[in-house]
This record gives structure tokens, sequence and C-alpha cells, in this order.
């Protein structure tokens, strides 16, 4: 429940209070150099207080390596990695013990486990996705080792009412959108973005967004055909992490007025290489690879986490009213650009493992 | 690769102009009645050559059961079925051997297996959802006797730029979706939905479309909280459907330009039972189904396969121009609802029966 | 429950007297010639009937291809596999309803499941490995191809107490061992084992033995560390073979009474290879195969219907005496001993795929 | 391939002389109350130098728990737990970078991966058990809490030549074994044992031996059918405890020699209860415990590290001799006795939470 990935598995633990978080790693592959300043950089990308538009929580969130690393290469033994909690500030949490927050997952753990951790949503909270970003960051190191070319580059396509293009998106680079607050490679949008994300705080609201990723080297030949298609195993990945309401991929949701003349990428052969003339299809045909840059989106909610007075229930089944006081991001997107990147390579890695098991 | 689910365990087979396709499902519960003619009638619904809108191939599509059943009932044993191919004119497919259909699977299959069944598409048919229905039906029996009043309800809701009102989707109902041939319940815009799919098979053309899913009457607590969330496997089981691009859940894509105040489901109690003013959420929060309806929206891209000219490659590289002459559903929609509604009720009997191993 | 493996799954259905048996072989490799008289050969090695020492029920035991074979070669698509019961005379065993027969499963089935298909034991019938043996055959034909050399050998080395030398075990053969009724390389001992298995038919009573298998050609490097070490994927396949009690490898149970000086096997290079002077171990060290031959053992329980009269209760709790009238093997070995090589094969052919996944 | 379990799910990490060792236990029940002074206790009974007959490595092996306990009761999500390394003495180490230890797994390791952290045996440590203890520690409490009466019982019973009695196994009790430094319940040979391990410590030699376990109080109905069988799962889990070479359950191996008629236990009623009159299946049949004791063996090969001098090869292929100089156990037995109802603790509690699942 804890675990995903076939041949490259990634478990993970930990709540928001506890004394730490992390995961173990297995079936990750021997001698790759493991960049731990790359690691922690990528860690930093999720860090709580990296600007003025997350949340003011002060998180060092250091990496400690436990296994699977000798003399600076992975030996093909798991690699565990903890994370600990240092700003707890537990008591912020005593009024939350007793009641439902809407849309959190008080009230649907207590139903499903008849007990619940109340500190920071516990096992719910989105602090778990440091351990993505973590092994995120050594299944990006090992796919560099492997697949020289390949490129993993999400950013924030739209928040709230504001969106970008999705003309010229290879024009777009990670150099505008990782230089912004908000993650967004058109510069002037993010200017918005970033002042509507502001005006979200301000008024004790929060907004949400879409996180577009892509994937350009890729090789044809990735996934699997029936119940491992790629693009499932990807929407599984993402629909996974926290706050997140849609995946699509290629023309996603836009395909239902399209025609097939319309659609269909039609193969043409550049240099001798097989390739697709338009890529409506997202780099994926029949859930495997076929070498076009992979393109999907992932829409995420508005924090649930909200200043804003609102209605709920005691565990006890009262009706109160509860305004949150805790400290929390107004828009979860900028932060989620770096999970979304991560949970992508531990998908893309374990299918090219499991792929070269696919034939003798 | 084959396989689906974690307690209950569907493993397909079969290619669409092999002797058969069929499956075995695992971990099916005994003591369930095996009602084989609604099975039938669910596999009926999926049917080719059922309505003018859809291909013309005749396949009698009888299943034949040849396990896990005993006077009449389910004994715990894996439950092996299969349907034959009858109406295979693999002659048809002759042409198809040395060239790569556009958005077909017919590139990636070879590029990952350097070996290709060009008949029909092999693997990649989405005639092996054959084996989904059967599968599904059998879950639905067993739904039906664990959860009474749980219901499974998929139906078409767009069809090109023809989509139906989601304000008031609680008052469709499958007697009206049922009755016509594009299983859409407004039964007014299913006239233009029908006469769309006729004036796309005349043009030699196909289109795309939106099947909506609600569970009513699912209780709270089904769903794993890490990396088997509910619309996780929900997500997962409809995006390794053939021809989905998109999937969402509550109010999907549309969550980006919402804000926390609008989004978040404020908790109430009726009847001492806790419920949620609005279903935003539709139905999952933390990934744990918390007792109001589920709902999601699944989206298909038009049939690849037209009878419009199309330029492609052949299997060494050439440029040829090519046009489809098999028999095919101008939109794939009609027929993918039963199919939408076999893998929720899989994905639901699935996590049912794992949540039981969650407590003591 | 039904599936074994990890990158090759078997997953296997049927009972002994239902409508068919089978499997679907899933994860096997394209580009497989498949032999298909080689893979009836392997199921008629445990036929029944073969011999005077085994069961009289006549079953012809053809076996169907219905998946993953295109032009005589493997697809990497599932392959899905039947095999009719013919021989079913059900109304034999309309005695065996209402009582649990001694050292079967029946009691257990119904304490579990709280239903039961009494008929020839159902699921818990050995009859199910015919299953086995064809996915093993095909395992078989894909580890020829892939890795040149390896042979996998197994022969009966005890029955009842008779056994054979271990001493020279290199020297056995299987021209001598498939030639004679109990599959024992030892041509004298082979004639007292048949005596002794004559005997047990016409004292109505039955016997146990042991099985070894000898892998030679295996590359070193096959196996995981931790939790699918070699020699536990080899003895979980055994072990769940039906009648086995026991599973040791190398020097087995007999290590206890070793020292290290003795047991410990000291590498060698013969011609730049290294090897170990002893195989102490077993061809396996720390759970991966080291280059040696891999050696273990199987042992199987007397067949537990015999036609003795046996005390037993009725499902209702009552004592009643019993006499078993179907037809059975007096001994299970001869005819587990392709099944022995079945599972072998697949186990290999698992870890060999899967250790491809384990580096970059 | 560094996790067991199917709803029960342990992944481990850690290897002899990196930071720390441990592991996360995953799908563990919620409201089990933690007592961890008992799992403490069981982590004691591993540690090295607890007696004059192992190892004089000093660890404290303090067990640090970082997830899923919530005010002394486990949640329902995830426990990682931690235990450091300190008496790491890497410099022992040096000089086994380049050779090969007969039987141990460094050639295989190397052969496999292409890098090997050859400091006191990396992940193939015996060390890597201290997770096993801890997470078979909380099954116990498990089980205790869900099974009244279940009592998981493993003990010494043969060092070298010295064994104990089978006959009267009933009576052994770990008032005894747990009192003398061998585990062995019967004091006159636990003397004869010791003395053997104190002349082999003396001798620079080792031995192997056997350890019993009994499970009484299992409920009927634990165990899957095919592939799952229970004494399956059993003789997995400890064919993966380092150094062990053999598993047999009930009469194991000497049921080659028995007749069913001596074999076959039957059924008889007790105050209305189903039971045996013998235990010659060891509490299993069909792979489904049916409610007698469960009982098997396991057979532990002699420490490999003995301090007698020994031919080798360098990694390099150049023949040498070694003598080991680090401390270590002279027989593994008494320290594995632990291990041993570890590994049946969590397989137990596995299959007890997957049956829950096995029906609506």
């Amino acid at each position: 429940m804890n675990s995903i990935g076939k041949i490259l598995q990634l478990t993970t633990f930990g709540e928001s209070h506890g004394p730490a978080l992390g995961g173990i790693l297995d079936g990750f592959p021997p001698s790759v150099v493991i960049d731990q300043e790359f690691i922690q950089s990528e860690l930093d990308r999720r860090r709580p207080g990296q600007s003025a538009v997350t949340t003011g929580r002060k998180e060092p969130d250091k990496v400690e390596f436990l296994s699977g690393i000798f003399e600076g290469q992975s030996t093909g033994a798991p690699i565990a990695f903890i994370v600990r909690n240092s700003d707890q500030h537990s008591s912020d949490y005593n009024n939350l013990k007793d009641l439902f927050r809407p849309s959190h997952a008080d009230y649907t753990y207590l139903a499903k486990y008849g007990i619940r951790d109340h500190k920071g949503g516990g096992r719910a909270s989105a602090r778990t996705t440091v351990a993505h970003c973590v092994a995120g960051a050594l299944a990006k190191l090992a796919l560099k080792q492997a697949i020289p070319g390949l490129d993993i580059y999400a950013f924030t396509s739209q928040i709230g009412d504001i969106s970008i293009s999705t003309e010229n998106e290879a024009a777009y680079s990670r150099t505008v959108s990782e230089s912004n607050a908000v993650r967004c490679p058109d510069a002037e949008k993010a200017a918005l973005m970033e002042a509507l994300v502001r005006q979200m705080k301000q008024e004790r609201d929060s907004v949400g967004g879409i996180v577009t990723c892509i994937v350009n080297g890729c090789p044809a030949g990735l996934g699997q055909p029936m119940f491992d298609k790629l693009h499932a195993s990807l929407g599984a990945a993402m629909l996974n992490i926290n706050a997140v309401k849609g995946f699509e991929y290629g023309d996603g949701f836009a395909v239902a007025s399209q025609r097939g003349s319309y659609h269909n990428d039609t193969f043409i052969s550049e240099n001798g290489k097989v390739m697709t003339r338009t890529n409506h299809s997202g780099g994926i045909q029949g859930g495997i690879s076929n070498g076009m840059p992979i393109r999907f989106r992932v829409a995420f909610k508005p924090t649930p986490t909200i200043g804003l007075e609102q209605q709920t229930l005691t565990t006890g089944g009262e009706a109160i009213s509860y305004e949150a006081t805790g400290r929390h991001d107004p828009c979860v997107v900028p932060r989620a650009v770096p999970v979304v990147e991560a949970m992508t390579a531990l998908v893309l890695l374990d299918h090219y493992l499991t792929d070269k098991a696919s034939r003798l």
C-alpha cells in the first residue's frame, strides 16, 4: 500500500509530525554515481519556506542515507533514507484532534482505521512527498547514466484562471520556470500567477492549478501492453500525489471533440528514424513509448487548509465552525512541480528496468 | 503485466484473431451465486454489431467458464473463462503486415518485442476488453451480495462537441441511457450524438468522447493511503482501457480555477450519518472513499482506424499511403461504457477485500 | 494465490473434474520458437496410465494453446493454454461428498471457504500439475535459447527404504532414468523400487520418496539477496507441489553435523574461471548462483489415497470408516519428476529475466 | 527483492557496517498496543555478545521507531524502524577487499552486481536479521491481540551430532530453552551442545545445527491453495534466513520411507472440534492449516567464517591462503532461534490478514 513500482520499488513511511519521514528504494541498479548535492538540491525545490508564496513552516529537510551506497556509488542493495522533522509545533494541532477538517482525510482515515494520528494530517500530509523527491532524484541519476539525453521537465501551466499557451511548449525552458516563485516558464504569466497566490494568502483562501510535464529523449519501447501501460503507470503515480484530481496525456480530454483524421499521428522517417508528424498521442501508443516527447498534465485542487471560517463536524458528530491557524501554502502547485518530476523519473526507471526483462 | 488487482487479480490473454480470448479471475470470494445469464448480458453490452453505430463485425461472444464454479456458486478457486473468436477474416489483415497504422500500436510493439502479430492489432486490439466485461460482471455479482445498494452506473456524457449537462447527473438513469445506441442518458442529446456518429461513418472518419461513471452506495473506508489510493486504482484501471487519454474524478481539471473556499466539501450530519454538503471531492478524500457518490470521467480518443487516406511508413521505413478497409466503430464510446463499469467493479471489489485485511 | 513468479508469472486454474485445467504464462519473452511436440512430450511424462506403477485413469492430456504464439514463435503476449478433462467418472466421487478423507485437503478447504468442490479433490488435486508441466516446457524452450548448455535433470533418488547413492550423482543419466517406470538412474535400484510400488498397489497402500534435481550450466549471478534468494524461490516452488514435505539444497539437513572446515567450498580457478573445489553449497551462495551445479532434493509423502480401510469423520462430525475406491498412484514420485523439472525451469527463467533488470 | 509478504509487507535495508539497518513494516493493522520493551527484549535474544558461545562483537542494538505509532498504538500507517551500527571496526575488513571468502557471498555478489561492499559481508551479513526480529516482535504483538492462545516456539534441536528426541516435543518448554546459551529445551543435551560450540571456538572451526519450531493454537483455514501454501510461505521465509540449507514440516524427509497407512492422519472429533489422531502432516493439509500444531524444522550450515587457514582466490583470480581474524559465532543456531520465530510470526500474521480477504 505504501509501495510503488515493479522492479524499482519505493516504499515510504512517516507522518508530518513524527520523528522522521523517508523511504527505501529497492531494485536500484548498482554502480550509479550518487551525487548527494544534486539530491539535496532536488529536495530543496520542494522545501517549505523557499519563497513568499509558500508556507512559512521552516524545515531544513536534510536527507540522510542509511544504506545501499558504498564509496559514492550504489551497490544494488536497497537505499534507505530519512529526513528528520524539526519544526513540529505539534501543539498547533491539538485543536484538530476532535474535528474533521473539510476536504482533508481526517474523516476517511478514522472511518477506515478506527484510530487517527491527528497531528498535521499524519500519513495523509503532503509532507510525505519529501520521500518522493529523494527517490526521484536517485532515479534521475540512474536515468542520466542509462539514457543520455533523456530529460524530464515539469512546470506550472495554470494557476486559477491564469494559464499559459500550450502551442509552443517546446520553447519553454527551466531557466525561466525555475527562476520564479511559481515555476512557470512564461515570465509574464508567472508574475500574474504570483500575484494571484499572494492575493489568496491575503484573503485566507487558496487556489488550484495544473502542472505540465514533458519528457524528451525517451526511447521507444517502454511500457507494458495490458495493465501496466506506460501512461497508466504515470497516471497512477500522479494520482497518488496529494491533491491531484486529474491526469491526461497527449491531447487529453480535448480528444473528446476531435476526429480521427485530425488526431491520428502519421508516421514519417527522419534520417532513418521513425517519428510522427504530430504528437497528439503524447509519445505513447498502445501503452508503449514511441520515441516522441511524452507529455502529460496533472490537475491539483486548491489547498484544503484555508484561514476562512468553515462549517464542519466534530468527531462526535456535532456541527462547529473552524478556522485553520497553522501555516500552509495558498497554492500547492509550485512545490508540486518537483514532485511530479520525481514520480515521473521513478516510473520511467522502473519501466526501463522492466523492459530489459522483456526479452531474452 | 497482464494482471491487475491486489487480492482480486484478473489476468487476461488473447489476441483479436487468435483462437480465443479470456482470463483468470483469482481471489474471487466463495459462495457467490454465479448468474450466467447476467454475465452474458453484460458481455452483450460490448458486443460488436449491436447497433447501427457500431462495427459490422459479427462475433457471438459467448463466454465459457472452465473452473472455480461448483453447483452454481463460486468456490474460492480461480475462475477461468474463454470467449472463442469466430469472425476472424484474417485475410483482411494481410495488407497490414508490412506497415505501421497511424496512432495504432503497430510500431511500438515492433520496437519493443522485435516481432508482431499484425492481425487485427493482436494483443493491442480493443477486442481484449471482452475479458474485462466477463470479470467485471463477476465482480458485480460479488459486490451485490456484499454491499446491498451499491450501484455502478456509467454513461456517455460527450461525443464530439455534443455534451450533456453535469448539473443534474443524479437524475440520469440507465433506463434512458441503455435504450439508445450511444448510451447517453439525455435522450435529445443522444439523438444528436447518434447522428454525429453516423455522419462520421459516412465520412469514413471517427470521433472521440467522454464516459462518466457514478458509484452510489459505496461505504466509507475503501482505498489505501499512499500508493494505492482508491482514485489512483480507478485511474490506472481506466487508463489501461484502449483509447483512453484522460481520467479525472470529482471536479477534475476544473479544480485548477477553483478556490478552496468553493471546492472544500463541508461535513454535515444527516440522521447521524457523516456526509458532505457538496461533493467536489467525488466521493474520495485522501485516497479513501467517504461514503458520498464516487464520480469520475474518462476521455476516449477517436478510433484510430479510419477509412480516409492517411500517410504512413512501411516497416521498412518507406512512405506509403493507406486506407483502412476493415470493419470498425466510428466511435468507441458507446461500447466502452460497459467496459468502464466492469473495471470499476473489479477495482471496488479488490479494495473491498483488501480493506477487510486492513484490520485485525 | 494461484500465481507464481515475478517477471515470468504463471497463473493456473482448474479442478480435477471440471471442464478443463490450464494456465496463463505472462512475461514470456518474444521470439522463442515454440516446439509443440516437445511440450506435449513433457506433458506425457506426467500423464496418468503411462506405466504399470501409475494410476489407471486415462486422460489424453492434450494441450491446446489459445494465445501468445504467432507463426510458431512467442510474441511477448501472455500464452494461455488449456487441457480438457475427459475421464471424469464424477460419480466415483459422490461418496466423498460428505466425509473428510484423511490427509487430504477436504477439511481444510471447507474450514477456509465454507464450500467445497468434493470431486476428486477439486483444486487440491495433483492433477493441477498439468499446468506446471506445460508452462515448464515453455520455460525450458526459452532457457535453451537463452543459455546454451543449461540442463535441468530430475530423477527419483528414493522410494520407501530404497535409495541410491549420492556419491556419484554426476554420472547419472536420463537415458537410464527415463527408461524405467520409476525414473531412477540406477537401473538395479529402479527394479527394486518398481517392485516396491507394485507391492504397495497390491497391499492397497502407498509409499513416499525423494526426487533429486541437478541443474548444470547455470551461470553465476541468478538470485536476489534478501527475500528472493534463488534457493528460496526453488524451495517455495517445490513446497507448493502437491505432497511435498521437505526441501533441501547442497548438503541440506546433513549440514547440521558438519564443521565449517569441511563444509566450506574453497575457490579455485580453472582456465580463468572461478569455481569451487567441492560443492557442498549446492551451486548457490548468499542466495545467488555461483556457476557450479545447482542441486536440491524434494521429499514427497505417500499418496494419501489408499484402498485400506481408514477411520475418519463425516462433514457432520460423525465417525465412519472409509476405503478409497477410485484409481490412484501408489507412489507419486515417478510422475512428480517432470513436475520438479518444470517448476525448476520456471524459477530459473524468472530469475534469469529478473536479473537482466538488476543492472542499467 | 528486499520485501516479503502479501498484505503485511516487510522491506528491509542496511549493511553490516553501514550507518544503520532497519525496515518498514507495511500493512500492519491499527490499534495494536506497541509494547516497546517486549520488542527490545526480542531483539536482545539475537544480540551478539549475549553469551560465551556467541561472537564478541558488541552492539547495543537499540531499536528506534520512526513512524506508524501514535500514543502507544499502531495507526495502520507503515512502521519504520532503524538500528544503528556502532561497533563497526571497519578496518578489520580491509584485508577482505580483494579476496573471495569461501562459502560467503563475496563472489556471487560481485558476479551479479559488478561492485561489492566488502565490509563484513555488506548486505549478505547475518546482521541484517535485526530487522527480522523487530518486525517479528511487532507481528507477535498483533497475533497475540488477534488470536489469543496462539504460541510460536522455536528451539535448538541439534548442533553437530548432538540432537534431542523428537518424541516428546510437546513437553519442551521455553523456560528451559531460553535459560541456556544454546537455546535447547533438553538441559542435558544443552550442556553437551554448549561444550561442542566452545570446542569449535577453540579449534577455530564452526558447526551446524537444526532449529525446530512449533506453533500451537493456530486456527484452521490459514494458507492459500496453489502457490501460496502456508508451508511454502514458511519454507520460503526460512530459506531466506542466512545459512539455511533445508526446510521440512510435519514428518519432513522421513516421509520418504513411510507408507500411507502410517502417515495419514485420521480425523477424530474432540468436544465437537475436528482434530487428527496423529500429526504427521505438521498442522497443514493441502497448504492450509488444520488447527493442529504446526511443526517444522530448519537446517543451518556451519558458520562460513572460521579461523583455520583456507585456500581461496583473490578477486583477480590468484590463489591465496586466508585465515579469518574478525569476531564471529562458531555456531549460528542459538541466535537463529529468535529469527525463526520472528519470520514465523510475520508469515502467520500475513496469512491471517490475507485470509480475512478470502471471503466476502
